[in-house]
């Protein structure tokens, strides 16, 4: 049990933060498709750590494609990537051997695997993960995109300061994808400043934000999506769940549909051509789990990165006494930023599992 | 793909609204597990139609148990149940052949099955689908219990009231399976009232209101769950974004966490025997997608039931004209209130299905 | 882990010989295909208990649709089945539940659940839970017919006489589907008259013979199936090694191939339209895993059966000391008979998950 | 859909034969388990081409394991390989652009993948991708030998030479092991020479030979297998039918139990401490999908390699004419030898699956 997930098409992720490697298979994207390395780059370039407001550790995350293209066109047998880990600082981790990190995985992987897991930047458990999932995710986009279907995300707020939100009903492909664009992923500029200042103030403070990222889809058909188990936000969720620090999930107007009654919450139906659209999109593009061909929109919660140079209680494992900690190490004093074009990764894979599972000829 | 989940534990759903019977498998509970029908039908009575302030529909939701049990006992094989259907007025449903309900599954399945899928009264999409799970979900729930993992859950909203919550750090027993034992799903009496007024009032003008739940899981072992894609809040996600009309879900303080510092909203460890203890707990039980040992809560949220008698705006599908429709039927002011066990069927089956794929000594 | 298999289309089996029924969940057929009760039956007749030279158990094995079934048409929804079980002489098993069966899963299954498992008439474990699985298989082979694709099996020996064996090359409907239409499923007559005249003198010995049944497909598009552990070589064996009793599995010209040189082995491909066709097929109709679009040849062994009234030698599990057993009860002489529809359906709902998994264009 | 199975232990396989490298993930071994890497290398080497009476193809075929292992140990999360392909003759494959080979894999998968496969070499199809899962089944083989459980195989039968068979009841370790530690794997010396004399003949003749592996398994604990879908023979049948060129699997006595009658075939239970035994094991150890505790036994057929020197038909998919292929290339005239320790990889894979998804405390 573990690391693989996906339907029709199945995605295996391994790897440690300070091991060889880390990677991922996809089996199998269908046959015949473009891989474009560049904007597979650019996609990884903004998950990548060493940009400004972000950690400080330097990776080039080259992504090596061991299998499954040929010509640079996928084969439709399974593609595997790797990521290589080329700059790590194992000694930053060694007191981490005996004292958790509150907040972390550390306490619970050690209980999970007898203390054999390689604890060493997080091991199994670190952000740095999200990389083969961002590789094979770029590629899962590049095939939806080929088919007008679009995917795109930003960072909705930062602590207490908003972005501008999507608009659920007229989202455009270029306001979807703009953030994406920009050195920092937001919507509005103002919020940007206001962002990046509290997120420097809590760098400062040795301390960290978190942060709420919202994503969009448009051009996915309507009718896709099963009931029960499979419904969208169960895939969806799942996968959104997957991403490190993520604590809630929601699609739609989400939480706040509790503050509605059902006669506002509901969305009219409108005639459409081929097929019905709603005047309004408080359901996020999903009802009783299918798609209903509007925009799709869900949003994903990230916690403040619980690695702080701040000192923190935590317990000594070996002599079983309380202490406290203060977390050296490189990290990211706000997860959320380089977490957005994991949110579209993972966004794009679920999403291609359905059409390939349930419209492959979509895909045609 | 659809209507199966699980690992170690299988769970398939089946059935409509108006055919002969809902019913599930579940391959397999472990072997010689006494199987209470008393506790199991009071769990269904929880869910069961017809109560106050719940749909009108009278049905006496009687489980059968065909397979899986001997002398009283799971014989570790698959379990079936099925729940017959016995009050169906498939009248009341006739104009929806042509005029899909805003904000219900009516015109994504027509999509999704080309037509072909039963209709009447929501097909395989109706709340009645939740039987089969909760009574899997009993079974599930009395093996957990005898290992003393309690599962409980409340309503913790409707519309803007808000019941008490669940402490998270001093969660017991009593406290977790309060709500389960009253008429109406509260800790808090008053809360209780006014709910009722707001619902009763709701219900008058046609409408309908949504709520949120809030459960929690005390005695769950450290240390159970898997990194990426099985972590506990992966796979508690996709089940509860599987019943109908869940529009969010959050583990531990969830979207308010974005809102904190890390330093403020790590949880700082202490010494505890065996395991550590967190002093406070807005982790919600779970570190790294694997559980903590302390209790777990996590919330769902439902929105107003989507069938409302109020005039609302839809479309003719056999014209393609816009109509208005008001739906007669009879449906649930508030689902949140019967979705309260389903809640809990829910998080025994995830949670039993961790425990025989990671830790089956747990269950010895 | 157990009764649960398939890709896109998923089947769960459950029930016990002497439990209240048997039955099963096919999630999901595709939506809108016609059932015909009446050639399900037939089917379901081919295995029936109680004809001559089977079991003298009679059951009517009437198959009820609880679900997945509207207005005579598949809804693309699970499709749930059950059997009841009306004929049940539990006595005759009474000291089964001390001294294990020699060749049968008593023993085994003792073990594997801690002795909390239903053995009357083997429980789960007996030749009864493959009336669901026709039940459903017949469904799965009509969608196929619809299509052209025929699945047909006969009796290609029982214990050292032959039948006739298809024609790899030129096999036609007609002769397919001959075995099945007769009251003993064999191609040629005379071999009827020995196989009948061999299982009646070993039935009055108190023993039991085994076979081979042979299964042809045709009409099968080519470049169906996937490489390493989806080829359709291993999920036909996995599913025909579900089948009790079955001891081994072989495609095309099978273990015989060994004997040949590659030379002779290899298949010369010559031109066809639209797809190549090969002069010889001692490869089956699959090559690499993919079905090569020529007839698909495949044979499954059955041991004879364990249950026999001859004395042998065995363990009274309460003394543990040895001990002779007489197996009373009503058990067929050679269940190779009734298995030909098994396998039948088996194959149908292999090959019926492939198309939908890789294929669906084909089922439109 | 495809190249990725298992349930406790998930395997996923990818690469092509002219590819950068083969690889594979196991997601996921037991925890703190001691890869020997030596031991792992000599598994390798039995499989290796460019040995004698091989392909001519030198590949090192050496192991880089990525993750999952620190300090030597497993982790317990993915453990992934991958072996580089260094000797590619890419310019062999130029004709099979347009022709393809008798008996291989060529001509279905350019259908199944549209013309986009990586033919060279085979691609995805080769036998090189048994690499990876020689490897990850050198690890389980690793795991499963510490609790002695040791599986262990030999080549039964090359074309029309025998080798001696094991003797399913008193098969002890030495035996089982002893054609592994032999530069040719057979148990009878003289077989040696009369299977070795055969396919260098068939190799001067620009031919190849088939024949049979045969594989034991001792000290597997009684009570382990699941009825239905996950019976033992299940799940090796679907290992064993995934590694190229096998065309049949048989249990036991397998194909030749249709010629006994049942009083001959059953085996007689004898009183055993601490579970019974057999005094005959032609059930090979499995009852009902269950392991009974005593040795299992199991064969493979393979039949000749497809690709030869001598020349065969086939038609030019260029020019859709008939034309005559001589394969150059450099190909095994008998695939089997390298097959054996692949058959004892698949094998320990699937049975260490059994013991972590049905008897975990067996691996502590």
């Amino acid at each position: 049990m573990s690391s693989t997930f996906g339907r029709a098409l199945k995605i295996s992720i391994f790897g440690e933060s300070h091991g060889a490697a880390t990677g991922g298979v996809a089996d199998s994207f269908p046959a015949g498709e473009i891989v474009d390395m560049e904007l597979l780059n650019k996609m990884m370039a903004r998950r990548r750590p060493g940009q400004k407001h972000t950690t400080p550790r330097q990776e080039s995350d080259a992504v090596e494609i061991l299998s499954g293209v040929y010509q640079n066109k996928t084969t439709g047998t399974p593609l595997a990537v790797t990521i290589a880990n080329t700059n790590c600082h194992s000694a930053d981790y060694d007191n981490l051997k005996f004292v958790p990190r509150p907040g972390h995985a550390d306490y619970a992987a050690q209980l999970r695997y007898n203390g054999f897991a390689d604890r060493r930047g997080g091991g199994h458990f670190s952000g740095r993960l999200t990389a083969p999932i961002v590789a094979l995710g770029a590629i899962a986009q590049q095939i939806l995109a080929r088919r007008n279907v679009f995917v795109g995300a930003h960072l909705a707020s930062v602590w207490n300061i908003a972005d501008a939100n999507f608009d659920a009903v007229k989202l455009d492909r270029e306001t979807l994808l703009a953030a994406g664009k920009k050195d920092f992923p937001v919507l509005d500029d103002n919020a940007k400043l206001l962002m990046q200042r509290a997120i420097e103030a809590a760098a400062i403070e040795g301390d960290s934000l978190g942060g709420v990222v919202e994503c969009g889809v448009i051009g996915f058909p309507a009718g896709v999506g099963s009931p029960i188990f499979d419904r969208i936000e169960c895939r969806l969720g799942e996968a959104l769940f997957a991403i490190p620090a993520v604590r809630g999930v929601e699609f739609g107007n989400g939480f706040a549909c509790t503050q509605l009654k059902g006669s506002t919450n509901n969305d009219a139906f409108i005639a459409g051509d081929p097929t019905l659209r709603t005047a309004t999109n408080r359901h996020g593009g999903i009802l009783g789990g299918i798609s209903s061909g509007m925009p799709m929109i869900f949003r994903a919660a990230f916690k403040p990165t619980p690695s702080i140079a701040k000192a923190q209680k935590s317990v000594d494992l070996g002599t079983m006494r309380e202490t406290t900690l203060a977390v050296e190490g490189r990290h990211d004093p706000c997860v959320a930023i380089r977490a957005v074009p994991v949110v579209e990764a993972m966004a794009s894979l679920v999403l291609l599992d359905f059409l390939l599972g349930e419209k492959p000829e979509f895909l045609r």
